[in-house]
């Protein structure tokens, strides 16, 4: 049993038995606990991992549903292995989603409740999108929606209360547009669209746009707040402690003031009745909305913010590809000692983490892991979100595929990079996998498309070439990185399920992770992850090309090739990435280091 | 000057004019003229060709918007070049449409005219997504709809009458479900929608419940009708001047009535007020909708008759196969021909088609063409929608490639292809271009897909290849194709600038063409057209998986081939297919032909 919390089921059912107390108290039939805050982060804070604390489930996405007969969480497939296991004799019932059926749960309480039933939710941590469709389903079937109620606070004895750690400055030259600067840009936007205020609660935008970073989330550099942008005026709203005296004189003479975290549901609820405000319905809560007096014109759409982060400077570029190289030296360290500590000792998944990061933490400008270390060897590399825990483990040996996604927090960039390492003798299957994976890759990399094109299509290009062979693998085959930021961040996304709205289109200067897998469950998984960043490529008399420029420098492992599956222009591709890679790093190189990388960079 | 329909620019002028003065009486300051009739058709019966009648524009689809100071047609890349010509000197202005912004001039209404203005089109002719969108953009703007005029009627003199062709039924073997199995399965679906009655106003959906075939429109063997599906009583309604008796018995023995044409609004009107009704928004007018009683529950969706048509039953597929055979044969003997004549004699464009008819004439089950040819040299095979006439065509001489078009409608199916041959002798450049739209027309030939995949995602696989070099095309990769019905039907479409709908999901028993193109103005095109169908290829650990199967039946020219740009897997599927073409063909041919297939179906 490994309940990621050191959750018993006995506890586990306790728990949501004191939440079926209180929904009875507060005369509800059912209560929702979706996984999020908020400020809709995907990484949550621990006040706000009620649903991790509820069901012993860890894995980052997932809704727990709870009536008075009934409790389920529903989990998309990368995380159906891990949730079986952690949800084994809880009660809680597994609820797996399908691609494309995100809207399972709200489906299923409109189908499941009485007429006039009542529904519980928090709507300070449901964004407006998500509750105005939840609603449009009850209202179909008669069921109310309660949003005014957080059980949690009824039920979780010890919550943890707001993070409190400090703030700091993203200073020059890693923070290369002035806070100055976005805010006037901020404000240029808003004029076009005619709104008078613009509220964000997106951590990842707060930070960008005021040039600070945090540490209230593990792994993601940004702080608890939201912000409130008038023509006149700017508003930060967080805890004051959280500011030391000199970020709050930069702030002052940036024209920003400061006001209590809490106190940002009072300032929407005081707009003047005859303005326009910019809201992003994803990103901000419904009880944000709702706060909103009526005759506010309320004006939807992607925060400015967003788009502006998510395409990157040519200084941010320029900076991100020196920390690929501390980055790539990190690992080619680690994967040489890899290698010699498979043959001469004992390995666990747990060293992998452990040593990794000690090479990464040598390394300048390193600031942290960017998210959880994921290394998974056979069985456990299927699960493309595990965790290994000092509970339950893999000691590495025998024969198979070790796979390692691992990234890091550098003041000029961050970094998310997947790795499989052979273990002992390979098997053609293990081979064949592999070099599947290697040819989606590769088409993506090499990749041109027209301006304009969105990118979920895109992940069309990479998975051909797997879909030839009937091998396809559930999660998208790419996801936005921030700067120095989270390493998921929006408006692209490389993945077909994805809406393909106009907000997603592919923009030069974007960064993007380029990472297809496929897993066989019990047996290995295997994924290949680069990070690439969109160019211009060429102008033709049909249009202006973009494609992608490789960021990431780490070979990938040619011993788990199978040369004879890969096309000329795919050997091409590969060859040429192993000399870029060995030309920026062995200049850099320690003699031990530097035999192991000129090996694992020969051409094939 | 070609104005298609032979209208001299000052008729063009006098016309719009005239529409002018009808505006001005019925108080509009704008009237638009869609390529539409009552039917949603693409291909239109003469009485509602009113865009081209006014405009002197011939290509099948452009908006014509009319205000007293304004003129212009919005009309999409496929037909710039021939509206520029056509439109020279009329005064109206070509208007671009461009990939994924459909909705130009209901903007172009909305920024230009004052508030209170009055825009007219006939409500007939609409759809009700079209007006639903239209109404939307100028209620924003302050600007009335009127919908109930036709003003075409006011100002053209000899405006043809409704079509009269007779009616026939499509007969076993070739219809392979019977009339009274179709109507079981709509009303089947009916049942599961909920509703009591179910309005079909498209033709294609029409002749196909019915089994039924007509000669009203060029090409489409349909007849104008509407179909009112209850589930005691169907009423086809028409002008019974098209039934023989015998069918008119075989429509009733089936529970079929039959009434007026005309009759269709005052049945839809008389629907009683607590009843459902099933309509397909893009395929039934805004005229039909609004003249539904108050209180009538509208259901929309896709017409049932449209997903089973367009998925073709085992038994018709192997009609299909047959009828290819034919094709085939009438294409060989008419290529085997041409290569002769280039080489010996004065060719024009007017005659490939001239010649290339005779030839599928003489083939068993041939019933027409499917759609105009297009025979388009060099800088006139850059138009994708070129059509040669009388006036203006090029004698095929000198050096270039030369494109033809084509289909023909068999009792057993409908044909459509497209070959480029090689004239004279061709550069490095004319080769390289016709073998980048192979390599994407083969990329979708051989590609899998998982069961699921929305057609439009595929369009990306067979452009992956061409964006690669930086070229690319302005029209879809491919339509649903109808089984001796419409060229172009739905509701799949490999296009990735169509909305990726779930009705949309490409499965197993479509006919879709594949084809790609590449155009480049003022001196050649090159498209590579196959019919395919999709088919199950086999089930992996990952989910079953789609492909297709290639029915077209015809070589590829190699000789415009550079092989050099081809990768092993390419010219691998190219002389897979040539061998399945000659063993096909060759059997059936006789000498002359035989040794003309034999060396074109040489591999490379």
């Amino acid at each position: 049993m490994n309940s990621g919390l050191g959750l018993t089921p006995n506890l586990v059912r306790k728990r949501v038995a004191d939440l079926r107390a209180s929904m009875e108290r507060a005369a509800l039939d059912a209560y929702v606990v979706p996984s999020s805050d908020p400020h809709m982060s995907e990484y949550l804070p621990a006040r706000w991992q009620g649903r991790a604390w509820l069901s012993g489930f860890t894995g980052s996405v997932g809704t727990l549903v709870v009536t008075a007969t009934f409790a389920g969480l529903w989990v998309d497939s990368r995380y159906w292995q891990q949730a079986e296991r952690q949800l084994a004799d809880t009660g809680i019932a597994l609820m797996k989603v399908l691609r494309g059926e995100a809207a399972s749960w709200q489906d299923w309480l409109g189908d499941t409740l009485d007429r006039g039933a009542r529904v519980g939710i928090d709507g300070t941590v449901a964004s407006v999108k998500l509750l105005r469709g939840l609603k449009e389903i009850l209202d179909g079937s008669g069921v109310q929606l309660c949003t005014s109620l957080d059980l949690l606070d009824t039920v979780w004895a010890g919550r943890p209360p707001l993070p409190s750690e400090p703030v700091r400055e993203h200073r020059q030259p890693y923070a290369t547009v002035t806070r100055a600067e976005k805010i006037a840009a901020v404000r240029q936007e808003m004029k076009t669209k005619g709104v008078d205020w613009h509220a964000i609660s997106a951590l990842d935008d707060i930070a960008w746009l005021f040039n600070l970073r945090g540490a209230d989330i593990d792994f993601n550099p940004v702080f608890v707040g939201h912000a409130l942008i008038g023509q006149e005026q700017v508003v930060l709203f967080l805890e004051s402690a959280k500011l030391c005296a000199g970020i709050y004189q930069t702030l002052t003479a940036d024209g920003v003031s400061v006001d209590d975290y809490g106190n940002f549901w009072n300032a929407l609820s005081t707009l003047s009745r005859d303005s326009a405000v910019l809201i992003d319905p994803r990103r901000i809560s419904w009880e944000a909305y709702t706060r909103l007096p009526d005759g506010v014109r309320v004006v939807e759409g992607l925060n400015p913010t967003t788009l502006s982060k998510a395409v990157k400077t040519d200084a941010e570029i320029a900076h991100v590809r020196d920390a690929m190289v501390q980055d790539g030296l990190a690992l080619v360290e680690f994967l040489c000692w890899l290698d010699d500590a498979l043959k001469s000792g004992r390995v666990t998944e747990l060293d992998i983490d452990e040593r990794l990061t000690e090479c990464r933490a040598k390394r300048p400008g390193f600031v942290s892991r960017s998210f959880q270390t994921i290394a998974g060897f056979n069985g456990n590399g299927a699960m493309p979100h595990y965790t290994a825990s000092p509970e339950a483990h893999a000691v590495i040996n025998g024969d198979g595929l070790l796979l390692i996604d691992s990234g890091g927090q550098y003041e000029g960039g961050t970094t998310d990079i997947t790795r499989v390492v052979p273990v002992g003798e390979l098997t053609d299957e293990h081979k064949r996998d592999f070099t599947l994976v290697l040819k989606g890759m590769i088409a993506l990399s090499r990749a041109w498309f027209p301006r304009g094109v969105r990118s979920p299509w895109l992940d069309v290009i990479a998975r051909a070439p797997m879909w030839a062979a009937g091998v396809d693998f559930g999660h998208g085959t790419g996801h936005g990185v921030g700067y120095f930021l989270n390493v998921h961040e929006g408006p692209q996304v490389i993945a077909y399920s994805a809406p393909a709205e106009p907000s997603t289109t592919m923009l030069p200067g974007m960064i993007t992770s380029n990472e297809p897998g496929l897993y066989r469950e019990g047996k290995w998984g295997v994924r290949i992850e680069n990070l690439v960043v969109c160019v211009e490529e060429g102008i033709t008399e049909f249009g202006e090309f973009l494609g992608f420029e490789t960021l990431t420098l780490c070979p990938i492992d040619t011993r788990c090739v199978d040369v004879s599956l890969l096309e000329r222009g795919e050997i091409d591709w590969l060859n040429s990435y192993h000399r870029a890679v060995s030309d920026r790093l062995c200049p850099l190189l320690d003699e031990r280091s530097l035999g192991w990388l000129r090996e694992r960079t020969l051409p094939i």
